[in-house]
């Protein structure tokens, strides 16, 4: 233990963040980071997205925190550091996702879905599989990782807008890819917030035929079409005329309240529902006889690998899909949490540390 | 109603079978069947299969019947009469499987997916949307169809043998075939019975790198690689050793003890679970983080279309891919059913009318 701690952490450099212990409110803590490696970069951090994995992991809704745990997984900064091998270098804009680390030799690594490699390190909450170290997230002044897992920023998108690209836009943008959302699908995003409001721009900038959100409250109605739907789903009369006609759909978050049969119900046969997001439940009450009588399927996807998250960053800056941010300081990290629990934001908080000031692109 | 009944029954015919009224025993029962329309045959029944559906369907399992039903979708005749429009002649050898009806102008029937059309009619327990006529099953001596409904049955292959190909045989071979079992597929078959024993030999036909027989009963280890599969997997070094490893994984039943976590775990990351029946309970437990962390899919799959029907025949006339059989008498139905809900066969009961002894092929 003593041999991996002594890799594990650096104590000539100290990180300061907002952590959390299990529950709210998040506090002020420090650490000191993993040493640099020759790949490694240290990245000022500038703008961090709050996602809800960062809410479930911060009140312990997917499992209690072994320690303090600064959340935080679509952050942007400013490399300061770099080592001989890094990818990037001093001054650049960086972002990193959910995942920090890889073995880079199995299956899904070599395939593109190195999200999905048994031996990855996520962005907080998480271990280094080589030194024991433990991973911090973006809620914090500074992060040491990878700078493969770090990816450049389009000259077009500004630092605070490029944020919630990196979790919100990837896992959105990866399962519409790989189900060929384009012309001759039809595609329906359920519930309109973080994820969805850019499902909805995607779905629209692949040109699908049919642009479908769907959605509990009428006063995303006007926003959904400017976002690019091209149908509005709430009342019984757009339900029923909507029932059995998307290819995919995707379905942005799900609770114990979720009515799996009534989503089912929205897709076409053949076609199949997405699910973007775990429930804080351990299993979910899915009707068998739509799957068998429409040959619906049931898919997962998390978030992306590397490869089509550094494409979706180029298409996002080409077709100007963007999120819709409210921006907010970090100093008041806890009022942005209660903004997000209570609020719904429209449609992404993004905490602004005080690098912000100093960068030329906002 | 009087139009409707006076189409739907021909008054000079009477044809005899095995009708259950929602409860077991059968019983002895007679119909008028519908006119034979000009593109109809009349079957003179030789051979029809119990399918798992039938016992569902004859003890009130998925709900109640309307009246006295004739089960059985896994239907063998001789053509002894046929309209003047219909694709087959008197004399032919044919089979008819669970769908005796369809729009054939839908989305679904154009495509190969007739199995789906949302106007079809089953082949028992269901009614033909032109005339009303109640449609009745092969536990019985004659049956009359639309001929594009019956196949013609190749030469290679036995009337008794044939049978269970109907239901059985296409339920196992369209998912095989749409989620492209053959080289670079690692297959899998959960219970090792009707379908299963098909599944097995479909997927060792169509050449899959693995055809892993998963089974709770040892008893079946030695049948499972004469059926062709290249493992069989039953005790908890085999499980591990499964793990995460299969493509395409046919789940030949299900019911309320099902445990969705064990069955996810041996589907590979990007794999598919395939369903293949319905349980008696509205819902299933899944667990939606293998879903997630792992992109499995689940999927169900329905028997299969007039094509894809007829391709099979036609490929286990080929490859010599043959349905595990045991015949008994249909004038012993009752006795067959009882074998069937206690004893397992292996793999499947034909039963055998009196019409069989007059058969030129065996």
């Amino acid at each position: 233990m003593s041999t991996t701690k002594a890799i594990a952490e650096d104590p000539s450099a100290t990180f300061t963040g907002w952590a959390s212990t299990g529950s709210l409110p998040l506090k002020k803590f420090s650490y000191h980071p993993r040493p640099l490696g020759p790949q490694d970069v240290e990245v000022e951090i500038t703008h961090c997205g709050i996602c809800g994995s960062d809410v479930h992991t911060m009140t312990s809704g997917w499992g209690e925190l072994s320690g303090p745990c600064i959340t935080g997984h679509e952050i942007v900064g400013t490399v300061v550091e770099a080592g001989p091998e890094s990818l990037h270098k001093v001054g650049d804009l960086v972002g990193v996702g959910a995942v920090v680390d890889g073995c880079g030799e199995c299956k899904e690594c070599k395939e593109g879905f190195d999200q999905l490699c048994p031996k990855s390190t996520y962005t907080y909450n998480s271990t280094y599989r080589a030194s024991g170290a433990k991973s911090y997230g973006g809620y914090a002044d500074r992060v040491r990782v990878n700078s493969q897992y770090a990816h450049k920023i389009p000259s077009e998108i500004s630092a605070a807008e490029a944020a919630p690209l990196l979790c919100a836009g990837i896992t959105t943008y990866t399962p519409l890819k790989h189900f060929g959302a384009g012309p001759g699908k039809r595609v329906g995003v359920m519930g309109i917030g973080g994820l969805g409001h850019l499902g909805i721009q995607w779905a629209a900038a692949l040109k699908a035929d049919e642009v479908v959100a769907i959605s509990t409250s009428d006063s995303k109605r006007e926003e959904a079409k400017k976002l690019g739907a091209t149908k509005f789903v709430k009342n019984e009369e757009e339900r029923k005329a909507a029932r059995h006609s998307l290819d995919i759909l995707l379905l942005t978050s799900n609770d114990k309240n979720t009515n799996w049969a009534d989503l089912i119900d929205y897709v076409a046969n053949h076609g199949t529902l997405v699910l973007l997001a775990l429930p804080e439940i351990p299993t979910i009450a899915v009707p068998p006889s739509s799957i068998l009588w429409r040959h619906v399927s049931i898919a997962g996807s998390l978030i992306g690998g590397l490869k089509i998250t550094q494409e979706m960053l180029e298409f996002a800056a080409k077709t100007g899909v963007r999120p819709w941010i409210e921006k907010m300081p970090m100093s008041d990290a806890n009022a942005a949490i209660n903004h997000m629990m209570e609020g719904r934001p429209r449609y992404r908080i993004v905490m602004e540390t005080e690098a912000a000031a100093r960068l030329q692109r906002h």
